[in-house]
């Protein structure tokens, strides 16, 4: 089976270029035949909006056309798309969302749970739990960009039995670093170790008024191994992997040990999981 | 403040020359102006035990001579010492143990919750969460070795106020990776970056019945980047890093944004914090 992560170049400003854009990478990657193939996060819109006017304007349904045209290219090669959309929702608020959808159609939207910088004057907050959805391939969870840092939500989504994390991403380019150390993958990498899954991770490409973006697509497998890294520095790219999601059923992490079952959830902070002030 | 990791070699089979080098280097970091030391896991036992016999006639007590001697070296330069040791408890049982002492004496001791490979065989598991502590020098949050691999535990130790988390290891040394990866060093970085902590990993030196060690001790800042690390191979060292641990309290991660009161706890999976086969 194999993983495609379509790294390009949405256009803020013009959604009608940015949508397409998205849907010429996904044929591409399912006429390469990819089973699962990932769009970075807002593929129909782009990310460096000046408005909330600018981020509704831009901004579909989940039910309208956008989704059902990656649902029928998907249809052409029983693929799985994981990709995120600026999402006008029914009570007219706006999202950052993603969807999985397959050939039947939508089966999953996600609304990032965690905004990050300027997000929040465009996008309400996600209000419900990341998901994980069984598909033809193997149970995907799916997560946006930010939600990368939280090690709770994507341990979570191992827990409830993802076998891969598909994770849209817009990373913000930002000073290097002075230890030359890619912060994404670097989270990228320990999600997949410490879970023993796959984690796809698709960034987008390209600059929006000023702004610039990592380009840090990568592959990873359960092992915490890269299957396949953007190049530093490509632009727009696709990232292809040939993966046996089944690997991560297997957790075990040495001949007595496996990574969950060795958890001591009794044991653990109960701040995890409660509402900020709660005791 | 100054902390130190001190990578040095236990000997298992014996406990007196182990006891004797940890004090002989907690001597030499508190001499160097430590103010935080870490020893390795096992500090006073070495790690690749024959049988559980041998585990247990190394095991000491918490109140006996070797965390008071800890207590009376640390006196000397108003240090606070984490260090693992093999205690033998009241009720007979053995554990894979980290203290925390300063000059008064005991302040804390934690039983590994996590047992990694044949340690089933000789210590009992852990049966209270991993502790933070408050000190001169600021909040510490105590872990040993495998502990690491479980975000839960990190991460809750942050939620509970942890600035540092000081953690002692024997890293049993892997065929390289593929990819050259140190996973160690990974876990440390990420734990560190995630919760914007100080993570002070101390591993241990030398080779016992045939098993090497990592020496992948390291000492990260709340941005992710390293402060000291240990020369791959060089096996004994010790670490020095001059840290202001009063960096730990901003959680800041870009000017909109902050680490832990961005999280959304309400939406992250029961199952973190919930006993296995619990709904």
């Amino acid at each position: 089976m194999r993983i495609a992560c379509c790294q390009f170049a949405p256009e803020v400003g013009d959604p009608e270029a940015s949508a397409a854009r998205a849907c010429a990478a996904l044929s591409v990657a399912v006429e390469a035949g990819a089973g699962i193939v990932v769009l970075p996060e807002l593929a129909n819109s782009g990310y460096v909006f000046e408005s909330a006017e600018e981020a509704r304007a831009a901004a579909v349904p989940a039910d309208g056309e956008l989704l059902a045209r990656w649902a029928e290219i998907a249809a052409g090669g029983d693929a799985v798309v994981v990709g995120g959309f600026c999402e006008l929702a029914d009570d007219g608020r706006v999202f950052n969302s993603a969807a999985l959808v397959d050939g039947s159609g939508v089966r999953a939207v996600y609304r990032k749970l965690h905004l990050w910088g300027d997000e929040p004057r465009w996008f309400s907050r996600g209000e419900a739990p990341a998901p994980v959805i069984e598909t033809a391939y193997g149970r995907i969870g799916v997560a946006v960009c930010y939600d990368l840092e939280f090690p709770e939500l994507t341990r979570g989504l191992a827990l409830e039995g993802a076998d891969l994390i598909a994770l849209p991403m817009n990373w913000p380019r930002e000073q290097p670093r002075s230890d030359g150390q890619s912060v994404p993958r670097l989270l990228a990498l320990n999600a997949a170790y410490t879970s023993r899954v796959f984690v796809a991770v698709c960034d987008r490409a390209g600059e929006e008024r000023g702004q610039g973006f990592e380009g840090a697509s990568v592959i990873v497998g359960p092992d915490g191994v890269i299957g396949a890294a953007a190049t530093p520095g490509a632009g727009v790219e696709m990232l292809i992997a040939d993966c046996d999601l089944s690997a991560a059923r297997d957790k075990r992490n040495g001949p007595r040990n496996d990574t969950l079952a060795d958890r001591r959830p009794e044991h653990y902070a109960r701040q995890l999981t409660q509402p900020h002030g709660a005791r």
